[in-house]
């Protein structure tokens, strides 16, 4: 088994476009063994976000820390701890980080096979 | 997209025997859409345990409240808030509450493809 605490695991900056004041540790990976699945969790400060975006795997999302809105192309839903969410594949989404604490979530996602 | 608070699901009684005092939440299903990896919640209350038991899937969790000791065949490794858990496919595990507060946990799966 491996068994770490989350901080054990390096806070990287996602190479992406778009996101500001946002960190992701992985979790769980390839590297673990783990070939279905990687488990994520991101860190966001406070008005920071991730990137309004799209692509064709899903989220599997659990609000650990903080509270924000989570946006598609029209709409924000305001989130807080123990909120869950399911992003469908391709579906537009963004997580802002509204509050004044840290953001924290896990984001679990498939490895394509 | 899918966004409930996970107290709007329902804490079942896992059909497992050789647990004590634990409920699951089915956060994120194939009634959801979701087709490959399926997100619960567990929680378990001071002094309950999950089953001592293998299984060919893997699981992946993270420590979202409480204490307590993941126990294999041989050994007890205690955990706490913010602990990361890859248990690899066919190991032992058991999640045992040894503290005074709840203990919640999600756990991610596969589905068998």
């Amino acid at each position: 088994m491996k068994h770490v605490h989350y901080t054990d695991i390096e806070a990287e900056i996602p190479d992406v476009d778009g996101l500001k004041d946002v960190t992701i540790r992985w979790l769980i990976t390839k590297k673990d063994g783990a070939k279905n699945f990687t488990m994520r969790l991101f860190e966001v400060q406070p008005g920071g976000y991730t990137p309004s975006h799209q692509h064709d795997w899903e989220h599997e999302v659990f609000i650990v820390k903080g509270s924000g809105e989570l946006r598609d192309k029209d709409s924000a839903y305001p989130f807080k701890v123990g909120d869950v969410v399911y992003v469908h594949p391709m579906e537009w989404h963004q997580f802002v980080n509204t509050g004044d604490d840290i953001l924290q979530f896990i984001c679990v996602i498939p490895y394509q096979s």
